[in-house]
């Protein structure tokens, strides 16, 4: 599948979903005055499905959510989720699962459920213990301004070194059913995800069941989240929750087969991918998206390995940031992935200029044309391995001065 | 082992090797006026051995040295090594292959050999055709130049972005026989040696047999040039060639577990050491030397592992830069690297300060001392992992703007 991102600028327009209500506020949890807890409450009999990091020194948000994940939701209550910036609750030892127990306490209190159905998610400073008092006394304003609209303040509030809030849409027909389908997420360092990224969160009102919403947020994952880089550093607290409240007319689907399955998953793979480019988009002190596209590998596998790479190589990512079309660390870096590589078989483009074949630079190579393209604000760099049928895209932006600047001052 | 590195500015005495000769020239390869054309000349039946790049998009010159390695040299003929810097003739192609045949057989005559004793490195820029005229019209003058004492001329040829050249020595006497060995090195982006670093010539009047110096080079190659990363990049060229002449007064080594292997080795680790130091300290941008030793890991391998993971995570290396005793983002960096790791078995000091352990930060932690022990120019930053008794060294520097801004500009 080529996606086409939608490269407006703004926050974008999200529908209402029925049973699906936000609240945010500020609670001092980091050291700015920004919103930085939201509070999800989901009708009851909704389905909700994760994929959480594989970080062996996850968060104990992320553990929680994987005991969870695992039981049987009580579908008669409602589910939460609770989310805070500012702190990821990660290496916090015994007092970091103090907070996990009467977060998931409270929430569930205040809106009526039980500890299975509540979720948790924590991002921003590692190993700097967290107040969970801060949360806990704010649970009953969350409650309080609970509404199926502020999907723009949550998304603010779940940001760290975020430039701008994240979230994309889809809306569909199909055999006369009209679903629709709301993701948000934040991530900008620390963004090479293993299984899912920073924080995301999608709501549908479809009726699905849940192995089958399991499978398909998995698949849509490798194209989008999983085929993302900004820094090959791999977060602690990376989670990505998907709900179907079931509150679309239909009935509900009960195969993976079923076409109304397929149709939803193309729709959801495109939210996804939207929500990957933004994320991406905002790499901290990224000025350019790139996407590497590998084809002609031996498989899918193989152009994927070399695609990240590419896609990790310091060396190639610095050169785009001083707009320099240098191919030859492109072959560096797809030479050092492991993967084969027959060097007389590459052809590599630069946007839709050809700029090495045969094992060495190409006859029709402007220097001159290429480097104004170098200067657009997305590259597309596709490398033709020429060995097999294989491809496949990663996502990621240039390495600037300023992710220097930020992450030797910022404390993550 | 603990090496002490030798931490003096300036490039150390070498002592003459009998049957070792360098000579250097400029020959115009790079756009600099420096010089960057060196030849070795080693008397015959001496021993040469070597580790090449795994990049499967390696130099011509590492397939020629490949090939040849492999061969027997002719023990009646001289050795000849030709070195250039400024041009790194890989993806080449068919011009590529050319540039070595001229080359060598331009050698071959001047110095009365053959080409199975003649070895070519390359370093510079990827992917630009080389005239090999360049090289070949100042082969006389090179053997008109050769002298047993131009160590330090040699180092300076072989530089790229390199801020200094380097060399390390060693001399010792064991068993009444006294042993020289010299080194030069050079290397300062695109490090993350696989088999051996950018460029490296070790020189011995150790009279040895063939398969016993390859096998001792390969075995201290792994503590020192496989143990070092600046930025993660694995260089197209990197070759490591180490000669024994055979010029001391000594019965030849004939047993790899002759006392006097025994002892070589350790000197020899010991040169190579100081060369990968040398490297690291010359990272390109690099304000800071780290070493981050992994200790109670399941296995050596597992220790190596972790130890690579968190030298290579630009937000550890960026957080160096920043003197932020970032420490969550070393436990990040461990969790990422899919080894086995309990949180609340780690322990984790910067120099002999504890600062986290049992899963969170230490009780005696004083951000203060952290923070002044941050502002030397070496780090010592050990993790315990707390599960066995594997443990392991690697070697890194910090990732500063200078970094970004030297390979923004720099078309390697």
């Amino acid at each position: 599948m080529t996606f086409k991102f939608n490269n407006k600028k703004g926050f974008p327009f999200m529908p209402s979903i029925e049973g699906v209500e936000l609240s945010s506020v500020n609670a001092n949890i980091g050291k700015s005055k920004k919103l930085d807890l939201l509070l999800i409450k989901v009708s009851p009999g909704s389905k909700i499905c994760g994929l959480l990091t594989k970080s062996k020194t996850c968060s104990a948000a992320v553990k929680w959510c994987r005991k969870n994940l695992k039981r049987d939701q009580k579908n008669s209550k409602p589910l939460g989720i609770i989310v805070n910036s500012g702190n990821a609750n990660v290496f916090t030892g015994a007092t970091g699962k103090k907070v996990i127990k009467k977060t998931v306490i409270a929430v569930r209190n205040a809106i009526k459920s039980t500890s299975e159905n509540i979720f948790v998610a924590s991002t921003g400073v590692i190993g700097e213990p967290l107040d969970y008092s801060k949360i806990t006394r704010k649970i009953d304003s969350l409650v309080t301004g609970l509404s199926k609209r502020k999907y723009h303040s949550a998304a603010k509030a779940i940001m760290t070194t975020d430039t701008y809030p994240k979230g994309a849409s889809g809306q569909y027909t199909y055999m006369n059913e009209s679903i629709k389908i709301n993701g948000i997420a934040k991530g900008s360092g620390m963004i090479e995800p293993d299984m899912a990224t920073m924080l995301v969160f999608i709501f549908s009102d479809i009726s699905i069941d849940k192995p089958i919403l399991q499978k398909i947020i998995k698949e849509c994952n490798k194209s989008s989240f999983n085929s993302i880089t900004v820094d090959s550093d791999t977060s602690t607290s990376d989670s990505l929750l998907c709900i179907g409240t079931g509150s679309a007319k239909m009935a509900p689907i009960k195969s993976y087969t079923d076409p109304r399955a397929v149709k939803f998953r193309e729709v959801l793979e495109e939210v996804m991918m939207q929500l990957a480019y933004l994320v991406v988009r905002d790499g901290e002190g990224a000025t350019k998206f790139i996407e590497v596209k590998v084809t002609g590998a031996k498989s899918k596998k193989s152009a994927f390995i070399i695609g990240k790479s590419i896609a990790n190589s310091p060396l190639v990512k610095t050169a785009f940031a001083g707009e320099d079309p240098n191919w030859g660390r492109v072959v560096m870096a797809g030479g050092k992935s492991g993967e084969e590589i027959k060097p007389n078989k590459i052809s590599i483009y630069f946007g839709d200029y050809l700029i090495a074949e045969q094992g060495s630079v190409s006859k029709s190579y402007s220097e001159i044309a290429v480097k104004k393209y170098m200067k657009n604000d997305s590259i597309f760099l596709k490398v033709d391995v020429g060995l097999g049928s294989g491809e496949a895209s990663v996502y990621t932006c240039d390495l600037t001065q300023d992710y220097v600047a930020i992450n030797a001052d910022y404390r993550s």
